[in-house]
């Protein structure tokens, strides 16, 4: 007997699942494995020996369409960091007696940056100690900040819901015959990427979002408003698309900065975001109709819009982790090369994990324009075939039908 | 020479231009009218003489198609009140005047509220003072609030809109093992309809929402802390779905409320939503992980997921408002009749105007169920036939294609 464990971690991602979906069809459809398990909440279901056997529920292709069109993790996810292994092994003996126990010669982790922590120290602890165990990372995260791949898996479907939102707010905030500023916070702490594919929605004759600050160089709030208020004078109405990490030179959060006026008198700060700061400032500074919103967790979980490319990608990355897997790989991450950019086309490669664990690529700065509030067409070019394409999506009663476990 | 205007007022709908295009359709596919103009930006277009040829531009069925998938008002909008004729009559001459010289003898204002107010005043105005102009309303409003119509055009898509997101945030705030509550603010001040819509994205093994509040019965902060624990306790992850709007027994908006503990020491308010304070009770007195979010615009113009039995119903009612013309119909507001429920069937009609100017349909207290924490099957019911079906969207590059004027 001879089998595999498939597990996803970290914050979901419309395209988590078709690599997961990618990891079942190639192990049922090879004799490499005899099952294949998944654990339920990442690592922890292994620690708590909490599994359940993939095989028998995903043997239909109609079961497998509907995981790939269910956003967050079907198994579940966690957040959990395994300790340096030199100074202490308990959980490592427990998982690998786990593992051993249910003959599971090869772990699969679908996960972003902390996962591939995860695999990194398995996959050296099974080497140090002599365990016939192979630790195969493959990447998920919509931030696209792991470095070693051309783009994660899970970006471009992100990237398809902001672009495709912004425009429709676009469209929205220019029905009344006013000055407005419209400020769209996107996630990103620390990369902008997600912030950046906002400039896919325009084109020849739609300008939104006429302003982007990405957390990559340092915002000033003064300069902000300039830009804003010379972008009325031209536009109207705008949209301004900011990161949610945006910092001042001081390294200061913009949304809790000081000089925001956010604060009162006596030093207490507000519970807002970014958007809602910046939405004040203008209201206050330039007296314009101001609306902040906050895109939050659709930006992950709204499958409906996801990318085909996307989806396609994830479930290719999971297949061919199965294959790597075939050829003894261990202690690697899946990547994509991009090959060719007319016609887009990538290949599938494996990289060493200590490349992409706990680092973080954010956007060249030569993707920025030098005033800060724009990106490059370089940048667009990169982002736009990654949007392409719509699933067919299998409805009930109007909405989408999802795998529940 | 005989033509016909159209406008569009107050908020933008994911249906509002394909009630537009049913209008101009119809007005093309008959000698009824010799030009079909547009108002920029509402009746504010016919007081600055700012008008469209809207029949050069959509002879083309591409360039229809286009417009019935463009989220926000095509002709603008506008939120402006006509004052009481028998006061100052000086815009209703400028009115009826720039209608002379464009030998205009219908106009067809696609509104909610607020603009069968003007409906209503024009065609007052026009019978007074025996001027031939036939004023008709076509009724939109996400809000489903206008009384005399089954339901408005726009409230199904943004219905849609609500039950699908809803239902992903569902599946994304469930994937880790803890306890946690998600606030998802919709939109509704006084009408809880759109928030009631969410309780569509139940199913028979899903139930996210956990819990709906409507501001149609006062809400209780302890009350709601007790069913959000009580909710907990048998799902841990949890979804609340509440209306913007909701106040407590003072009529004190929650957003707004002392009692929520957002105002300092020094009774300062801070700037959040309704979302947010929940988000800050829920944490403080449960200690659960809580995230509050706000739908926001989205919900009117999300029209990449709009429903297409509501841009079906939307412009339908559009073309019937020409047929009606042509009977000499003025004053009037056409509306839906629910003819049948299985299957689910609507008749257009006509009904007088001062039925619904001015006027707000609430949910009915008995379609809230006596906790006041949720919606009963009826509600449901109800709602279910407006989000049915999906419309072929054009795409270009990964995103819908938007007719922008």
């Amino acid at each position: 007997m001879k089998n595999c464990i498939v597990a996803q971690s970290g914050g979901p991602t419309a395209a988590i699942n078709a690599s997961l979906l990618g990891v079942i069809k190639a192990v049922l459809s090879s004799d490499q494995f005899d099952h294949i398990y998944g654990a339920i909440n990442g690592i922890e279901g292994i620690l708590n020996h909490n599994i359940m056997d993939l095989g028998s529920v995903f043997q239909q292709p109609y079961q497998q369409s509907l995981l790939k069109q269910t956003p967050s993790s079907y198994l579940g996810s966690c957040r959990f960091k395994l300790p340096d292994f030199h100074q202490s092994d308990d959980l490592y003996q427990a998982i690998f007696s786990f593992l051993k126990e249910k003959e599971i010669a090869c772990f699969f982790y679908i996960g972003g940056n902390d996962s591939m922590d995860t695999v990194d120290k398995l996959s050296q602890y099974a080497s140090e100690n002599h365990i016939n165990v192979q630790v195969i990372g493959i990447p998920k995260t919509i931030d696209n900040d792991l470095p070693g791949t051309d783009h994660t898996p899970g970006f471009g479907s992100a990237a398809k819901y902001i672009a495709s939102t912004v425009k429709e707010i676009g469209c929205d905030s220019s029905v009344y015959d006013l000055k407005s500023v419209t400020i769209v916070e996107i996630m990103g702490r620390n990369a902008g990427w997600l912030t950046a594919s906002s400039a896919l929605a325009r084109n020849e004759s739609f300008f939104a979002p006429h302003l982007i600050y990405l957390p990559e160089v340092p915002f000033n709030i003064n300069v902000f408003l300039k830009q804003v208020e010379q972008k009325v004078s031209l536009y109207s109405n705008i949209v301004v698309c900011v990161s949610e990490g945006i910092r001042d030179e001081n390294q200061s959060y913009i949304c809790e900065s000081a000089s925001s006026g956010l604060t009162d008198t006596f030093g207490h700060k507000c519970l807002s975001g970014t958007n809602k700061v910046l939405e004040t400032l203008v209201r206050q500074h330039l007296g314009y109709k101001a609306r902040g919103i906050e895109l939050n967790v659709c930006q992950r979980c709204a499958s409906h819009i996801a990318s085909l490319t996307d989806l396609e990608e994830a479930e290719n990355i999971g297949a061919q982790a199965v294959k790597f897997a075939a050829q003894g790989l261990t202690g690697k991450m899946l990547s994509f090369r991009r090959i060719s950019e007319d016609p887009y086309q990538v290949q599938i490669e494996a990289i060493d994990i200590d490349l992409a664990a706990n680092l973080e690529k954010t956007v060249p700065i030569e993707w920025i324009t030098p005033d800060h509030c724009d990106v490059t067409p370089e940048l667009i070019q990169y982002c736009k075939p990654l949007i392409q394409g719509e699933p067919v999506i299998f409805m009930k009663d109007g909405l989408a039908i999802h795998m529940i476990r």
